[in-house]
């Protein structure tokens, strides 16, 4: 990787049971698919591995100078109000030379609002 | 309503954070645009109100006839694949004469899970 590495850190609360995280594989695969010069990971908040902490060490020891992590919560709550900006300001302090950006939840995009209401309208319709 | 009249029940975690409502508000707008001979409705599993227990309460009350649950999750975890289904089974008990339709989690739903990877995608690059 060069000087201008970016990871793409998918940042998920997590759960008891692994098959929660099978769409956010899917997601990651199809991230990695678009952006196949970046490094995309997932990371998790609780109860799954990897950390966010360890998933930002990974990438800084693979070459990354630039971490965007993306928030996949439905909406804004106390976990990235509160939790993901202490994370990431205590980030930034262990990752000096590494540039954070973080996204906002997907219930911030109008987008994603839409496709959800789309699918919801067409599959109670059926 | 009619006898055919159906309840959309979009069912969500919930949160202390009253923001973190914002977007399921956002879907139910549009939802009802889409559908507006449905009745369209919020529920919440924890801390938000109402309940799933008297949104469907409301919606017999206003004479549906079919409700669909439509729960506004991520992924499958324990809150779908154990809590739901005992809450929507003690419905059906409780409402002899309602149809019960529970529809799968968002991350079901390749169109969904490809609109959050593009808007990723997207937004990471930017």
């Amino acid at each position: 990787m060069n000087s201008s590495s970016q990871a793409i850190i998918l940042f998920a609360h997590g759960a008891r049971d692994p098959e929660w995280a099978v769409p956010f594989g899917i997601v990651k695969q199809q991230v990695q698919a678009a952006r196949p010069e970046a490094q995309v990971e997932l990371a998790f908040q609780d109860f799954m591995t990897p950390t966010l902490e360890a998933a930002v060490e990974r990438a800084a020891a693979q070459g990354a100078r630039r971490v965007t992590v993306v928030p996949l919560f439905m909406a804004q709550g106390g976990h990235l109000k509160q939790d993901l900006p202490r994370m990431v300001a205590k980030l930034r302090e262990q990752h000096p030379l590494l540039e954070f950006r973080v996204m906002s939840a997907i219930g911030e995009a109008p987008e994603i609002l839409q496709a959800i209401s789309d699918w919801v309208s067409r599959g109670a319709a059926a």
